[in-house]
């Protein structure tokens, strides 16, 4: 049992877009990620995902509209829903997700990684 | 699908130590509460939980030891642990757990309570 500190965990990220896990509720797992620019169109067939801005300002493109989540706020996407982050300006961000979760949901592509722990 | 703002979402709660969901990823839920003196020493059977300190500074008091959170760190408490919250002040503190974890743990007494949505 430690005390994990978000800010000294970013500190640690150098990649955008590439999510790494700091600790795990049961079967979720948390991850933080740097996000600048914009992501790929996606969904998770079978898991739902949090995101939480801890710096900047995200918006989440639907096929329907967008949502800006700003610093202290929080959406969950739920399973199916096809979304596509995109970051104007560089976002810190925690993401609540299954440990099963790809960050490409169904796709395999070049911006597909494996989330280590940091 | 909608923003969550904590901020507001912390205003539309007076009790202290009675946590309110304000989401759900799968099976996990996130909860919001505010802390305010000590809690009780309890363990949750089967079931992590995560405190992420939002405001304010919390100790969790351990058989060993102790952590102490302020704002932007987590701890995982493990299933089975036996823990009890401290806050000297008032701390707005973020919760994650199953959607089933009761706040007493395995204890069923008067700071037990059931958390509604908010």
């Amino acid at each position: 049992m430690k005390v994990i500190n978000l800010a000294e965990k970013f500190d640690l990220i150098g990649e955008h877009w590439s999510p790494r896990i700091v600790g795990q509720v049961n079967d979720t797992v948390v991850k933080l990620a740097k996000l600048k620019g914009e992501f790929v169109w996606h969904h998770h067939e079978m898991e739902d995902e949090l995101f939480m801005v801890i710096k900047g300002r995200l918006k989440i493109r639907l096929a329907d509209g967008e949502l800006t989540l700003c610093e202290g706020e929080l959406a969950v996407i739920p399973h199916g829903v096809e979304h596509c982050p995109v970051a104007e300006d560089e976002v810190h961000v925690l993401l609540l997700e299954s440990a099963s979760t790809v960050n490409t949901g169904t796709l395999v592509n070049d911006r597909t990684v494996d989330a280590g722990w940091i």
